[in-house]
């Protein structure tokens, strides 16, 4: 993280919408590569000035050609350089000169291919930035907008027709996938209003690209395929930009594994990050991560469809409506799998729904039996009384082919017409096997329509978390909480930034040796534990720099002896500072708290399984730091050993209240200087109800570092 | 489980495939239930003799009508009982008199629908039983078979056409469920070419109908819609059945949450059981359990598909080819999620890939970037050259727009088919956005069609379990282990079992009182653990009847008085039949192996986290017992605490040998007598390599019993 606030957000008007376009490199043949870029821009209709540039030719397929893009009448919006990789830095230099305001470099060989090309890349950048101008790419397979009618790419996507329309724009780093996925979205008559391929992000990048479109009044919706984050307070500028204007980022992020990771640096020669801290950066801004291009498209639908109805759920809760109880059942569990709630209908709609339909099943899910076809106003009645009062935030219709039948489909679609209109701003989803022109009926109704129930569920549960995610109100960094220390910091100084931090410890002393650790151990009276004191022993367990439950000073004594020998021998260069000695904590449950620097997106703060479950468990939640009270309890809540703190087998509840507390502490420490700070506390023993938190063992690491969270 | 190893297997021909049909309460309208049954058996062209039962009609949409189905001239095959639910019973009677030999009852308001319905119904199949007839129902939509044309249903699922052909067979227990997986099959060009629904099964379930579809030779693949399986041990045998001639089973379980379950009962009366016992059922019979409707037909659609052209993935060795880098990356994070494997390819083939692609990437994913389009036979031969050696069992390609646009379709075809043609018994997968007519060129090549990469791998992924987990050798149950023990059974006799099992045990004392115990633990001359022996205290820890590292006879006294103390306090029934005195153990890892007896399927064996983690961790695996050696070690790699069962943070790694065979030795014990047997061992401690396992604590209760895995 670049420690800006407030990133500067550049007018990308230029390229994004521009009045006037170049084209570099123009050729004559409207089939291939440059040739069809140009046909694009005629046969889509491109609204401003276009000019060719080809020095070997006076005219490219109708349109005036001229020699350089300086010979130009005027400065141009957008330059499309689409000339071979060893071309580009003159082209681009031209470009400089005649005043472009953003210019796109297709040609690849850049830096993903190693060091000379980014060098090469290097010196693009310096020519784009001492001009003022955008530069895309290189890399980049180009950017349109169906407003501007600016069709600038060299991808064959457009060869089934141009967008019309559409209020959903997309940044994506691959432009391969990109254009697959708005290929994919053209097919199932989503139009992407706004398309832009970020290549090797040599200057833009998508973060900004995504400001923009945040900030764009025609655009609802915002999807995103990321390999990369090349600045983080960017992106989390952008996104936050997205939530405040409440427009939903749908974003697919790959390098979720090893595998893929390296991929990902061999594709555009970025570094994926670690994934954890990507799912925490979309917890923060309510973005829907989907797993695949289906899921994205599926959610994309799902929001623009819900925005343009003013339909968006306002909360979980979800009734299940249908006449096949094999759907109603299939549906349940998958409702409940992705976190939808099902409660009951009120009484007086369940005695209605019991008297109007025998059989039915009047619980939620809703099943109305197969005589729904015959009983269709009932139906709709049914499905009205259900939405009218508070109970239900969204409904989910199964109709299937039923409701596509010749003889039934017309009062199907009716009865479910009125009864949307009846139930505004309620969410309404429907699977239905209809035809095109029938579903797109039902769409204008206010249904979003889907052929497969889970499809649709997971859609609608993706709007409800994003939802209630964007409108969690973010932490600011106003009350942080500077610390400070002087030399290594040891153990003890840890500690006593959490003693500042109000976290609870116990009453420890360090001894300088083995003498006054006995007496230390004499004065409690009750068994103590021994600890080693060094700056240079991060992991005190595997040094055999610890002893518990000692029993007095004679067994003190030779703890402090025996602890020395092992240290010595495991870390013959460790100095040591001294041995700490304090009584056995209460027994409670461990948990880990940690605060980590990550190079891209600054402070997160990691909450899980304490002790020796650390390790192996992987039982963690992760969030953008610092958090608020709200987001640590649902950190807890995300996590197995949420289970263990509820107490089981007849152990007491732990405090969690004060389990809370700490985490919103340890979320807030920053070095003033802004130093990256990492901060491990591990075990933080959480005590029964009312006893409180201590923090047994606590580490400060200098500068960033790897997370122990396997 | 009834205990019926080999179910009696019936002969269905005269319901799957009949020769002639009876329907009794044919109607004259062809658009509304019983008319519309009729019309399909006419407009389908059902190829044996049919015969319509009207009292009140000489004839029925052309057919001459019959009184009764006793005034036939011949007995039919299939009588289909449309009338309603309080004339069936006779229908039925009257079906039986006249000798047919399947009858299938679409009427509801029997078993689901209460007691008196529940009565109907046993009189129904009293009936069907004493007439040696096959009942299909009540609440059933019907079943059809697509040879025989005999489409003998009253759901609307024909009206886009009647099914042709296909090697497909579907069971299911919701008939809704079924039409509408039908339809969406239909609609993406499969044909199911037998179709079941079994309704409330009072006589003919889904395992008996199963068990019949896997001894068709013209059915390849099999799915199952399942909500409660009515005959475990019939189930089994019909899985086996399948596993053993090489059928792929695909199913949607549904009832996975506790409202799931709750919907199930509703619904058709069944019982939907222990979720992850179904899932032990899978993991047996090479079973793929899908989650929804959309992912059962993907996979059957590829594994249909790979049968008909022999490519039946042999491992999971995959290459993934590429000509969109984020393609590439995308589908190396679904793919290894997915437990797919990604090895380089060969050295060899490496270099022609480099050589011929400039800038390509040839490892694995394999991209061979966008020069692709212009380097086609290039492409053929790199693919043709991954599957000529044994390194891949497979190849996922993404293609995508690229392989559609017009000017290049034919040419993209044209070099896969042939690499095809070169790989013969290699799975071909591609994701490629053609027409209907194109694709289909592509399937007639060998390659499995998709859109979606996601969707591609995850079919893919379920083909390469289910090969894997069907070839291997299942456990049998000649060498069970027959145990027993007198009166009410304690830890001492759980233990002594697992003694002649081959199971480490510490050197424990029962001690009938304090003075005894203070004697063993002074001949220990070690720290020891107290335990209280009685059959009436399952949890010893919750009643405090436990003390650990208790040092000497004076603290061991102590320890057996507050034993008692607390024991009388929590339990005062309880009858104390001594004190286990033993060493106590050495360091390891706590383990959970448990025997449970479940109802439906019979001895199940749970291996998880133990200790004071089982009840809150839920870290289990199961299978069906007896379990291989193989098996043992698949469910330790499942769970979590494998992980730390490999050493971490310096500790040693565990004895996993010994746990495989105490995990085979528990799967096989069993009660000579039949008695059910739930028997579990928590913690079985896992010592480092070398030391083998300790059981810490045993118990064994008697009946089936739930489950205490969270």
């Amino acid at each position: 993280m670049s420690g800006r606030d407030n990133p500067a957000v550049r007018d990308l008007t230029p390229l994004l919408r521009p009045r006037s376009i170049a084209m570099i490199g123009a050729s004559s043949d409207p089939t291939r590569g440059n040739g069809r870029t140009l046909r694009y821009l005629l046969q889509g209709g491109f609204k401003g000035e276009l000019f060719a540039i080809n020095p070997n030719r006076s005219e490219v397929q109708g349109v005036r050609s001229w020699r350089s893009i300086g010979d130009l009448p005027q400065a141009v919006d957008a330059a499309i350089v689409a000339v071979p990789g060893a071309a580009v830095a003159a082209a681009l230099c031209e470009c400089a000169a005649a005043g472009t305001r953003a210019a796109i470099v297709f040609a690849n060989g850049f830096a993903e291919a190693g060091a000379a090309g980014a060098q090469a890349q290097r010196e693009l950048v310096a020519t784009a930035r001492d001009a003022g101008m955008i530069l895309l790419g290189p890399n980049s397979l180009g950017a349109y907008d169906a407003r501007a009618r600016s069709f600038m790419t060299f991808s064959s996507m457009f060869e089934q027709g141009f967008p019309q329309g559409g209020r959903i724009g997309m940044v994506t780093q691959s432009g391969g996938w990109g254009s697959e996925a708005r290929r994919l979205a053209a097919d199932r008559g989503m139009s992407i209003v706004q398309w832009v391929s970020t290549g090797n992000e040599a200057d833009l990048n998508a973060g900004e690209v995504l400001h923009a479109m945040a900030l764009d009044p025609g655009i609802d919706v915002i999807l995103l395929y990321l390999e990369g984050a090349r600045d983080g307070a960017q992106l989390r500028a952008a996104l936050e930009a997205a939530r405040v204007n409440g427009k939903p980022v749908v974003a697919v992020k790959v390098g979720r594994t090893q595998a893929g990771q390296a991929a990902v640096a061999t594709h555009t020669a970025a570094l994926a990050g670690e994934d954890r801290v990507f799912a925490a950066l979309c917890h923060r801004y309510g973005v829907h991560r989907a797993d695949s291009l289906e899921e994205l498209l599926d959610v994309a639908y799902a929001a623009s469809h819900a925005i343009a109805h003013t339909r968006m759920p306002l909360g979980p809760e979800t009734v299940i409506v249908t006449h096949s109880g094999g759907f109603g059942v299939h549906m349940t569990d998958q409702a409940v799998q992705l976190g939808l709630q099902l409660p009951e209908p009120p009484g007086k709609t369940r005695r209605f729904i019991e008297e109007a339909f025998h059989g039915a099943s009047a619980r939620n899910p809703v099943d109305l039996t197969g005589q729904t076809q015959n009983q269709l106003p009932e139906f709709g009645r049914v499905v009205e009384l259900l939405l009218e009062g508070p109970r239900f935030a969204g409904a989910v219709i199964f109709v299937g082919m039923a409701g596509a039948a010749p003889a039934l489909r017309e009062r199907w679609h009716g009865v479910l017409e009125d009864a949307a209109r009846r139930c505004p701003g309620k969410w309404l989803g429907v699977t239905i096997l209809a035809d095109p022109q029938m579903a797109k009926r039902y769409e204008e109704a206010g249904y979003a329509v889907f052929q497969d129930t889970s499809r649709m569920l997971r859609a609608y549960a993706a709007l409800v978390a994003m939802r209630a995610a964007s409108m969690m109100a973010p932490e600011t960094d106003k009350d942080l909480h500077a610390v400070a220390w002087t030399g290594s910091p040891t153990e003890v100084d840890a500690k006593r930034i959490l003693g500042t931090a109000g976290i609870g410890l116990l009453d420890e002393h360090v001894c300088a040796d083995a003498e006054e650790a006995a007496s230390a151990a004499e004065a409690f009276g009750i068994p103590v534990a021994v600890k080693v004191v060094s700056a240079d022993i991060p992991h005190k367990t595997e040094a055999g720099g610890l002893a518990l439950n000692v029993c007095g000073a004679a067994a003190t004594r030779q703890a402090v002896t025996t602890i020395q020998q092992r240290v010595r021998a495991a870390f013959p260069q460790a100095r040591i500072s001294g041995f700490l000695v304090s009584p056995m904590a209460a027994a409670g449950t461990d948990c880990l708290v940690a605060l980590h620097h990550d190079e891209d997106f600054g402070s997160v703060i990691v909450f899980g399984a304490g002790g020796v479950m650390t390790e192996w468990l992987g039982d963690v939640s992760m969030r953008l730091a610092p958090v608020t009270e709200a987001e640590a309890r649902a950190m807890i809540q995300e996590t197995r050993i949420s289970k263990a703190l509820q107490g089981w087998r007849g152990a007491p509840a732990a405090d969690i209240d004060a389990l809370v507390s700490a985490i919103v502490a340890i979320s807030k420490l920053r070095v003033s200087d802004g130093t990256p700070l990492n901060f491990e506390v591990n075990p933080l023993r959480v005590l029964p109800v009312g006893d409180g938190v201590i923090a047994l063992d606590a580490l400060i690491a200098a500068g960033p570092s790897k997370r122990r969270d396997s």
